[in-house]
């Protein structure tokens, strides 16, 4: 009999594939166009899911995209539940110019796997569906119970996974859970995120006169809305960083020095950071280090600015309406929901009399800590060790991953964030790809954590 | 015999009908695509012309869109020469979805004919095609000797005409030059414009890290190009209108008493403009009024803006590059290089190293002020007196004319500025219009000034 290891090494090119027709699915939730792409594309994970021997596969469609579940509850009653959590859906595309090779025809060059939704999520999330069907097909049996839980709105503010927990607590009921959606600090360097980010959405629209004017003839006595939002925003944010909403950093929770310290150790190579991103220079709140900055600090940034006359040649417009999207990204103990009442409140304070602005406030998160001495983490450490012949770094990540805070709140879980990208995957970018070593690394990590966490001891199974 | 006041009230349907058919060519001059278009424009306006018995018709071709010429130089030695000026392209006409008809789809609805360039200009230089085939169909000749020159790149910076004029000083010396590109005061106001605004369009691209990055992993590490934009644009102009730019106001020739008072006579109805703008209220330098403000200061507008994601739904981008149009209009005696170079400087100085800024100057003509005592000017204002009952309002315009200066630059001319336009004809914004009966005014009036001008009382021709 051969180990979930040995199958695992063994099934590669297999797995590979299988991964590649995952991703030629474009399942993007933000775009209606995608909507029968998002739904093949969960049809398409429960089949592949029922292939792997787990049980109790079910599509359960909801008000938007419908989320896939999957079990295997048969490790005992005195075994571990792990609630692996993933998602389907991925970014928009967009800009298409910008990708050397079609973003759904995924493409090998090299170690790299190029595709949208590589990295983020569908080839992380996969390989734990890869190594619950090494456990299965090499051993018949997994060393702990296991549940999947994977939706297809994370990209899209995830609502209806977050109205299905609290209705689904027996179902989703666990130990712990395990995500990984996150990357690691190098090609060499795995990390255990254990802080994550928060998020507040919003859309800013800003009118002006009731239609398009000639800046001839109006220009100098109607105010210019593009030139108004540029106000606007120019007053939500200094330019070092510092958010300028009253009461923004009133819940703020203040770094401790044992944490400041321990966010010092994260070997983060500035320059090779820097050269990843191609600006000229880092940035950001001079009393706080870079480390700080990306994971432990709130931001505020403007996603996407659209007004005016933005084809060909030139057009002098004082436009009607003009759109704005930012987001800010919010930390232990800020809540999303006063966060945006706090900014539309600014908003509406700062913009003149001269022009209307309306605030949308589109999706919303808390940020998230998790407790570092539970069983799970250190399983996750020693499964890491083996699998990548290095201790894990512990580090708190910008990103958000709301089902973290939801899974806290709502069923009591704290999370293990076992995460397998890497920072130049471009995520959420053109050219978004995943280092396949890293993909079959990740499937032996969560091979040894399944393992591990029920009491075996990884390698044997 | 009949007048030629008689044909033109004769041929009014015929000349409609042929308005029509030049507005059916969608001659938008900056959009590449229509290179074949505005082709086709200059060849239906030749040919026009040539049935209005005009000679030496022309279409010029230059290295960008042609030029077309026409004259009628037989009214003697000692007749005067007027030359013609109109532009037969026009501004693009999206947002396409804001129009109520098509925009190249001329359509009458009560006493407007809606289409993209009914206004501007297509419908005001043509008065003047009509006004001379009116005395050549009706008498066989004209009062005073007749040049048209008549452009395709009005609506994009008009470099070819630009570089013609002084090449060809001989073709097109004339005693004053005609031009109808202006709008009246309000229906029953007609008006002379007598000050020109100038202007300096720039683009302004920002550029941060080398690719799209997301802005949770980077968020608070790298500058953001959209937020360094708006700090940017924010410093180009305060709260009130006054620009910011060091220099910026150092050639503006100062308003005298005298002028002051009499813009103060100009019959501007405020709450009816301000209705027309739909916007909540009227803004800008508040020293000075608001008919100061739209024709005798210099200003600065955002035209467009586009960067990041804009599509639907959500996207959490920090952007690699964004782009912005803007303009400056200028009085006397600002020189639009030397303002692109203030522009470009103070831009570089404020813009964070974090960033760079592009600034690329794409168009620029300077302003002009017209003697309000020379013959032609006292012939207008008795043809406006007839033909539209009402001694016209002399006033300074907001908008830019940049053959105006030329004009007076290569040639020695000074211009004539006979409006037919209204201020709620809506040109450069979707659903422009004209308003017909100001089409037979202004033909009307034009026949009037041809003859005043050359001698005769212009009621029998």
């Amino acid at each position: 009999m051969i180990s979930p290891l040995e199958y695992a090494q063994e099934h590669r090119a297999k797995f590979v594939a299988e991964l590649n027709d995952f991703l030629r699915i474009p399942s993007v939730s933000t775009q209606p166009d995608c909507t029968a792409d998002v739904a093949q594309a969960a049809h398409w994970l429960a089949e592949n899911m029922k292939m792997a021997a787990l049980e109790n596969v079910t599509v359960i469609p909801t008000a938007g995209h419908p989320l896939v579940y999957a079990d295997w509850l048969h490790a005992g009653p005195d075994a571990p539940t792990v609630l692996i959590y993933g998602h389907y859906d991925v970014q928009p595309a967009e800009p298409l110019a910008e990708w050397l090779t079609p973003p759904f025809d995924p493409t090998i060059v090299g170690e790299y796997l190029y595709a949208r939704g590589a990295s983020d999520n569908k080839g992380q999330v996969f390989a734990h569906v890869k190594a619950v069907e090494a456990h299965l097909k090499s051993h018949g049996r997994l060393p702990v119970n296991v549940k999947f839980i994977v939706e297809g709105e994370e990209e899209s503010g995830g609502a209806h996974l977050r109205a299905f927990i609290p209705e689904n607590k027996e179902l989703l009921t666990a130990d712990v859970a395990l995500v990984s959606d996150t990357s690691m600090l190098g090609y060499e360097q795995p990390s255990i995120v254990y802080g994550l980010r928060g998020l507040c959405y919003v859309y800013l629209d800003v009118t002006g006169p009731a239609r398009d004017l000639h800046s001839g003839s109006f220009g100098g006595g109607i105010d210019n809305p593009l030139n108004a939002l540029a106000h606007i925003i120019a007053q939500l944010k200094d330019k070092d960083g510092r958010v300028l909403i009253p009461g923004f950093y009133d819940k703020v929770r203040p770094l401790s020095d044992a944490e400041r310290a321990l966010l010092a150790q994260t070997p983060l190579d500035e320059a090779a950071w820097l050269a990843e991103t191609g600006a000229p220079m880092p940035w950001g709140e001079p009393e706080f280090t870079l480390v700080e900055r990306l994971g432990a600090r709130p931001t505020l940034d403007v996603h996407g600015i659209i007004g005016g006359y933005t084809g060909p040649g030139g057009k002098t417009v004082l436009p009607s309406t003009v759109h704005c999207k930012l987001s800010m990204r919010l930390v232990p103990d800020q809540d999303p929901a006063e966060i945006g009442r706090l900014f539309n409140e600014y908003v509406q304070a700062i913009t003149p009399p001269t022009v209307t602005a309306v605030v949308t406030l589109t999706g919303g998160s808390p940020a998230s800590i998790t407790d570092l001495t539970m069983p799970a983490m250190k399983a996750a450490v020693t499964a890491y060790e083996s699998a990548f012949g290095k201790a894990p770094a512990f580090m708190r990540e910008g990103g958000s991953i709301p089902v973290v805070g939801q899974f806290q709140h709502f069923l009591g879980l704290e999370t293990v964030l076992m995460g397998f990208g890497l920072p130049d995957d471009r995520i959420h970018a053109p050219n978004e790809r995943f280092y396949l070593p890293n993909f079959y690394r990740g499937i032996e990590t969560s091979i040894r954590f399944l393992s591990i966490y029920g009491g075996a001891d990884g390698v044997s199974g």
